[in-house]
């Protein structure tokens, strides 16, 4: 599958250049960054650090979909709402990695994936923390409140600003709506004190801060004599890329729409 | 909702005892043990060590079960068998947690259910792991064999004289079903010296045993940078009683037919 | 090894009771509870559930303590005050899980101690938790706080009123110690919102709660590219009564004086 | 603190250099190759992937060391011990994290350590692993076999080739030593089957392979009703230079002579 990666010469581009090179049926088949980018004229392999591959980076999106299968893209709203355009007339994959959509531009993306795109787009990329969450939302309904209580646990590395984790609040989310309740009304982000018992229904969160850790969340479902823990650690940032690169692989021979990563795991039978 | 016990003054049996006291919408009907057993006559709540609760444990079934709503049995396949045609007589929800069944004897069961019994019937009444079998099962499916390892680890205290564990087994055969191949052709039971590097498509086991531990399971599928963990921790052995009891009552307002904790669980959509 | 137990028909005294009669090297001698308790002249085997053991509870502390080798005592202080004496004026060896003590208190029995008893006093009896806090101590020196972030994991019961543990407050106490701060200087007791980066040489504190569990630590030393865990999990409530009779049998040869679990656990050297 | 880096264009001396220009206290004085090696002449950061730092490549040991405070060294025998006799004869830090070595070269070492080398040499670089196996060590001899059993548990990913690792024997040693007893004699490596009760002293090991886990030890040590876990979990492979990075400069004061990884966590007291 003929790849084109946006934003090539940025952290995430220079990995998703690695891993499509490290990913068997897949190939890099142009690599793009914004006009004005220092980056432009360089070969992509060499700026990821794998060694000369031949693809030079260049601006022109017309030029570098050219016969290419689908394209890769963790840029902006903008750029990703373009993009979808451009496979929508070519029917291409468009694989969405981009965060912080407004409304108008989900409307955009959701017209090309009608249009003749085959369009993944997730908030996050990764495999496991898709399976994850829809795991815990299985659990949660499964588990019922009387009876299991929900536990959201999250370690992160010491420079991290913010608590709980983005993630540790979709799978929060993932559980309440297992439980079919809204997080916000349930949430119990500290404990400290006296707090009396613990109230039924509520979900707790634990944040952890320290060292280079990636990412570690776990759901506990704690009930009278037994629990069951499902987490997902991640050790290295390039899972998303991987995941993007997955998800691509698998929309290659699946009719224009607009899909998520929970259908690229087979999970929205 | 009504329940009899049966074996009430065997272990199982007294645990059962305690849980329907202290579980919502459950009471106590009737007692039984077995013609001949010192039991008879005894009071079921001072043998289950809860308080005289006015139940005195008694070997005549028919008696037992009138006005009954649901019969709990951890027996022996006859005695399962011969309760299943009762339960199929009088329209009562049967849960069946006996083990050791040939082939004859499913079949009695399942005619039971098809003449009027609500039978749950499971070799392992945890709800706990029953869900654990679930998830794994479909995260096996989601996670491809190319890119993630699955291990079974489990933990048991140290008298247990067997390994790996059955419910180990149980959590194999699931990712086994998930990925659509045969357990026995897949497992890796132990690694010891120069194993060589894993091979693709392999299902690991490991096994710790050590003091008191009632028993841990982790199902791990590990890919490049994350990977997934997905556990059971059993802290006493009344699970498996909690689990019954929460099956009869589920089962009471459904119709006939034979059912799993898969469906107690709401998983068998 | 012959035992006194206080508070005989107690939960911690049954517990005690039960744990005497399983540990290989101990008998229980006598079994005291205070006057005009209802449990006086019950035999301690049937209140401990054990069955009859021919060990009447009576009050008569004299008569209790002749020709015995040690007393274990979880009361109050006053008790374990004048039970000290006691275990002064026969040489006896005297375990104190008493908590609450105020400064006489403490020097009265240390008084004891230097008057011929043989005196075990800790606020926590489980041998695992003090040796946690040992470790804990010894790696927070190792370790310092410009490569290694300290935190505090606990998770207990859903019952459970306050946060965090009394124990996770110890071992936080163990791991400043170990860096010669005060852990009230120090304390990161929660994280909501935008918390900013972790500051250096702070201990961090989660707190998880949900279902049954008894209770588990953990001490985790982050550094870069590399943590330490360092846990303690109690399955059961016995553990206490477990690390007094222990404490005991340590003690039995020992000279009179004050000692503390760590001796108990060699730790001390 | 000046130090060279030997053998600076392989995976452990580009490590080195890069954690060097991280570590505060710490330049680069000197990288080393062998003659021959075909990174003479070039840049040491730009091979380290930091950018250039000015530093070229040389073969030459004298002009190297001269001005230089010590050397890090994860080489081959031969070559550590002609480093310690340089080392000797300058007065010079050196850490040696090579392993391999014969007895006739461990006495080369020692005579340079009392000829006036500082040296410092352990065949596992890392702090938490080093640590680790003191505290297990403590663990093992307070917590005895009568109650108390000890597991190794280990993961590592899909391409190691041999079971257990070289680090959980390592941690086995060390709870061997704490409880008096050889390993060799006491080692259980794997369980399958019927394997009736778990023997008394055994220590246990249980293997997990799978994706990209780059190494993650536990030892459990499991007692009736808690029990205690120690772990470490390495997340990139620069611990070991970042471990012999800290033991060079913790090594910059003191007097010549020979020291562990024990000694740079000031355990050894």
């Amino acid at each position: 599958m003929k790849l084109v990666v946006l934003g090539a010469a940025g952290r995430m581009g220079r990995t998703l250049v690695k891993v499509i090179a490290e990913t068997q049926g897949a190939t890099l088949h142009a690599a793009i960054e914004r006009d004005g980018s220092p980056a432009l004229g360089s070969d992509a392999g060499l700026m990821a650090g794998i060694g000369e591959n031949g693809v030079t980076i260049g601006s022109d999106i017309d030029a570098a979909i050219d016969g290419a299968d689908g394209i890769i893209d963790f840029t902006a709203p903008a750029v990703s709402v373009e993009m979808a355009r451009h496979a929508a007339d070519k029917g291409l994959v468009h694989v969405v990695g981009t965060t912080g959509f407004e409304a108008q531009d989900d409307d955009a993306i959701g017209n090309a994936a009608n249009s003749g795109a085959t369009i993944v787009k997730s908030g996050n990329m990764s495999l496991g923390v898709n399976l994850l969450a829809v795991l815990v939302e299985q659990a949660a309904r499964a588990l019922g409140p009387d009876a299991f209580d929900i536990e959201v646990l999250e370690m992160h590395h010491k420079h991290k600003v913010d608590a709980p984790s983005g993630t540790a609040l979709l799978l929060g989310e993932a559980a309440a709506k297992g439980r079919g309740i809204a997080l916000s009304d349930h949430a119990v982000r500290v404990r400290d004190g006296i707090t009396g018992p613990r109230e039924e229904g509520t979900i707790g969160f634990a944040t952890l801060r320290g060292g280079s850790v990636v990412g570690e969340h776990s759901v506990i479902l704690a009930g009278e004599g037994e629990r069951i823990e499902l987490s997902h650690l991640a050790g290295d940032r390039a899972i998303f890329a991987r995941g993007a690169v997955r998800a691509a692989l698998w929309a290659k021979d699946k009719p224009a729409g607009l899909y998520s990563m929970r259908d690229v795991l087979g999970l929205n039978a």
